[in-house]
């Protein structure tokens, strides 16, 4: 079975499921076994959370001028993110509207004009159906209608959001902090520098509990702790003050460029929560690092609007399928997508100044190994667990509120979504 | 889950599924997306269709002699199609009525006896059970009640054709239009050169809806439009004015051979309807092109009665899984079989006179390529295809009448078939 | 589909199904295709057989230390094997009590605690948890509660057994039998010497249908009809004449050590049955031969409290998953467990004296072959017998009440396991 043609016959066990699975979750645990593995739950994913919030599809940069494009794929569904003739940047459901053909067939380009591979129908950028010649009935066949099928698409500071729902849900919060925030790191004058496309073998929502937390950092991550104080105990009491008093001097170095340090705590930014899918903020990096590098040193030019190095690291996340670590030389984006019950697609890109020449300015082998090494360390563990979940003797374990504040919040989001029709 | 093995006890599902299909499709409209994806559909297709109908299995001259036989995969089911004792072509199910093991093996040989390898049941070229030594029932054990279970078989001028049906629809329509034009073609002397196996990602009825209409042909077969016409538009008036002149020119000198050009419109010949399920004609090849060749030149010697090379090319094809194009130097099958929801096995032989002897008479470098070049563009064209027809948006467009004017027939064809339980 | 992930929501609809099936067996006849392709029996075969019956799990020599442990799957569970501080040996659930990681990750090793690579949840070699800090709830969590789920497990002369249900079945019957018999084999005393692993396309039941019966053997096992008279007919009164003699003569010489060939008929000793699921005797090797070798000699030296070489074989099984023959100078285990409706998962293991050294004692050259030979023939035979099951034209056959007495006797045992709720 391909993965989301779960018959529709059957919907109703599936809904009827999803009920006793949600009366029966304990509050602050683990979600159940078939949260993870049964694919009825996974086509009410597909439905309510998939084809409902806004997905992070890429960066602008990436389609810079009119007729660049790239494909998103999220389980059968692709989408052709293209840039207009006027400007602005559509998504094109990747399904020609004569005989459903796949029009974009390479993973991304540059296109005049969008023609369908099997018989020429042809489309403008914006999707608009031009020239559907040898059709009998080019004179009674409303070409207006015949227009690829759009998604929603929304452009804030180099980041490119989509939505397959017919009536998106409001983005103007997300708006409004991401482009306050993301101005000093310029991504719309940024470049792709690498990518890494990876088929993790866990379900998405696994991904996410590793994600929202770093108690696992301690041991899985042993370069990502050197820079980072996420691994933190929200209760050790020194180490709170030593990053507090870390966190003010850095903000007392960035005020007089107009930046901050917005979080000071220990322990990672409190998210999601039933109402907010999407959060930025600026955290300081350890003392001495001002990259998030193996050695916690430069890796490229400095990026955007920056005047100094060292500005911690700007981090934002949106629900259900995005993250971003962005220091001042650089900026790594890992944008999710389901595969199946069991799969998901992961691709991380990093971003370097647009400006930036590889082997002048910067190297991939210097630029690369610390999210390289932290994607892969992360994908294996969601595979062990997945693997472990799949056990008839899972019985999903207490969350530790203190280490653990993150996955409780997102198993809440999740629920929550995933309950409403 | 493997192929055919969708549960019985979900066929009452299928079945209310179909209705609400057929009931929404729209008349001159690709078929939904659950046509060419969901498990219960594809069940309904195997019994319908696949299970009702004639399948073209091989050529005659692939079992010359007593004993020889070759094996014929639909779905899960297998069939052994020996020559027996008698002359006679027999089909017989590839399971043994002991314990249901594969009993050949192999995909093509030659059997004395049909032996089965687990306990040697040993069964007659008849498929008739002859011993079974260690059943201590031997003696009150009838025989004659555990021969291997046939499938109808028919042999036409050189084809094969098999129905796994207990009572198989008519076949004498196909026989007589069959015997008759394909008499000069002379399969029954032929040979096999060559067999190209694929696994095609994609459901067997969008393998027929590419093969029935030449639209696509400009673009993606430049060696086939070279050769033919099947692309013209039926609307060209000059255009159809040179072929009806060419094919009215080779007519008058075939005539005297006692061969026709039996089709001198431009376009494809008008197949299936709802009521038949076979058809053949001659159709002119381009001035200049004796061969569907790459350079239209020959590529082995002539075959059957032929007394000159400038023939034409012969093309029948059968539903539910058959197409075959003849020059007068070879000939070309072309085989299906479903596989899966999203699966299709196809098997494409060329034959040529039994007397040529590779690397004298032919070279498979210049026999070959005009064909695997075309099919191989269609695999690839069915198989993007599929993946568009799996998004969430896709929704069936309208056909051309002047160009898919077959696709439309096939779509009727096939709606008919499923709708008849 | 993940193997065992069969939707709790249509178990009513397998049990139905199975009701018609049992139904509709005819008594010494295979079972129906279903039985070998359905996931919603496989879901109950999994219920009512794999996590109720006592399985086969390893030998106590792999686990010889405290620490010591070895990983084993059964569909999607999986067991750690680990002997404890007291010496005993623990089978526990590897799937961590907080969110579900599998918690060994290796196939073997040795472990000072077991501690889950996630968040370093620590338990104890019994699977105690012993700290789970980070856990804000370290007070009000209450540890004992948070072991590793145990299965039960019981050690026999060498032999590990584990079961998964609560309350498992009396085990006192198979202990007893194995301690008597196994006692001089000295399997506590071995070592592996070799292991092969082998995902077989087949339903595990299909495994034990070729497993239950020697009638195969003539012409599938050259090898091993040399060293053996199981595909003896037990009809043939000479052939019985001659192995009752050289039974008794064996038994004669052994006797003087304690030891008796206890099974001296022609043909396998009767078993299953429906009330006893294990089974073990003696059974004399053909004249000339003293271990299940390729030419009959020694491969090994003598294991146990052997005396002399020449004590025939030793042989036993256990339903679901375990056979084993033993000859003087070594012992072959083989497993099975169940990877999904249509594969199997089986592991060979050869086993020497513990003193015995590769290279001088022994070479996995002579060793291997007579078992490695005869195992990979049969799961040859067994991928065949799928496919041809599959056949939507295969009808069960009737058995061989004189050779495959065995199977019938196999068939009524699962029957009447999985028609017990």
């Amino acid at each position: 079975m391909a993965p989301n043609l779960f018959p529709s016959e059957h919907l109703a066990d599936a809904q009827a499921q999803l009920d006793r699975l949600i009366a029966a979750h304990k509050p602050g645990h683990a979600l159940q076994r078939e949260f993870q593995t049964d694919p009825g739950i996974y086509r009410l994913d597909l439905e309510r959370i998939w084809r409902r919030g806004w997905l992070f599809a890429g960066h602008t940069c990436q389609v810079k001028s009119p007729g660049d494009y790239f494909v998103f794929d999220i389980d059968t569904d692709s989408l052709v993110v293209i840039r207009g003739d006027d400007g602005a940047i559509h998504a094109l459901h990747n399904t020609c509207r004569h005989r459903g053909m796949r029009v974009c067939q390479d993973e991304s380009g540059h296109l005049g004009r969008i023609v369908c591979p099997y018989h020429q129908w042809t489309y403008a950028r914006d999707g608009a159906l031009l020239a559907c010649g040898g059709m009998d009935r080019d004179d009674d066949l409303d070409r207006s209608e015949f227009g690829l099928h759009p998604a929603h698409v929304r452009e804030v500071a180099g980041l490119i959001f989509v939505c397959l729902a017919e009536d998106p849900i409001a983005f103007e919060g997300a708006e409004q902090s991401f482009a306050a925030m993301l101005k000093p790191q310029g991504l719309e004058r940024a470049k792709v520098a690498a990518v890494r496309s990876y088929e993790v073998n866990a379900n998405w929502k696994l991904v996410w509990e590793n994600n929202r937390e770093c108690w696992h950092c301690n041991t899985s991550h042993p370069q990502y702790v050197k820079a980072n104080w996420d691994n933190a105990p929200i209760d050790d009491a020194r180490l709170k003050q030593e990053i507090e008093a870390h966190a003010r001097a850095t903000s007392a170095r960035l005020r007089a460029h107009g930046l901050v340090i917005d979080y000071e705590e220990a322990g990672m930014v409190r998210f999601p929560s039933a109402d907010c899918w999407w959060s930025i903020n600026r955290t300081p990096l350890v003392p001495g690092w001002v990259s998030e590098s193996m050695d916690g040193r430069p890796v490229a030019p400095v990026m955007g609007d920056y005047p100094i190095r060292d500005v911690g690291t700007l981090r934002m996340r949106t629900m259900p399928n995005f993250w971003n670590h962005s220091s001042s030389d650089h900026s790594v984006s890992t944008r999710l997508a389901p595969a199946g019950p069991q799969k998901t697609r992961i691709q991380v890109s990093w971003l370097v100044d647009a400006d930036a020449v590889e082997g002048k300015d910067y190297a991939l082998a210097t630029l690369l190994p610390f999210w390289e090494l932290t994607s892969e360390q992360d994908w294996d563990l969601c595979e062990n667990n997945q693997a472990g979940v799949n056990s008839s003797a899972f019985t999903p374990g207490p969350y530790s509120t203190k280490r653990e504040y993150n996955v409780i919040r997102y198993t809440d989001w999740y629920l929550h979504q995933i309950a409403t029709p």
